[in-house]
C-alpha cells in the first residue's frame, strides 16, 4: 500500500470538496434556467438535500483531520452566498 | 505536521462511517418508537435524507482511496437491510 502524507491527502480532500460545491452550483443553476422557478417546493428541496450532502462530506473531512473546521464552514458559506446572487439574478429576469 | 499512512487513515475513516450509519439507525428507531408512524412523509423526508447524506460520506470516501467501493456498498446496504427490519417489527406491532 502506498504512503501519503495526511497532507496530501488534506489537498485532495479540499479540492474534491470545492468540485462538490461546484457541481451543486451548477446544478442549481441549470435547475433554474431550464426547470423549475425558485419558488417552486421542488427547487427548495433538492437544494436543501445537496447542501446537506455536502455539509456531511465536510464535516466528514473535518473529523478525520483533512480539513479545518474553519475551512469548511468558508467553504460552505461560500457556496450559500453564490447560491443567493444566483436566486436574486433570477428573480430580476423574471 | 504529523504523518499518518493511507491505512490508518482508512480505518478511521470506515469507523466514521459505521458510526454515522449507527446514529442513523438510532435516529431512525427513536422516530419510529415515539414520533411518527413509518407510513408519516416526513419519516420518508428525514430517512431519505439522510441516507443521502452518508452515501455522500461514503462516495467522498471511496474518491479518497480511504475505502473502497465494495466496503462502501455493503455498509449503505446493511444500513438499509436494517431499516427494513426495523420498520416491519414497527408495522407488526401496529
Amino acid at each position: 500500500m502506498s504512503i501519503e502524507t495526511l497532507s496530501e491527502q488534506s489537498e485532495k480532500a479540499y479540492a474534491l470538496l470545492k468540485e462538490d460545491a461546484e457541481k451543486i452550483l451548477k446544478l442549481i443553476e441549470v435547475q433554474m434556467t431550464n426547470l423549475t422557478m425558485p419558488q417552486c417546493p421542488l427547487y427548495e428541496e433538492v437544494l436543501d438535500t445537496q447542501m446537506f450532502g455536502l455539509s456531511r462530506e465536510i464535516d466528514f473531512a473535518i473529523r478525520l483531520n483533512l480539513v479545518n473546521e474553519e475551512d469548511g464552514k468558508k467553504l460552505l458559506g461560500q457556496l450559500e452566498k453564490e447560491l443567493s446572487s444566483l436566486h436574486e439574478a433570477s428573480m430580476n429576469r423574471k
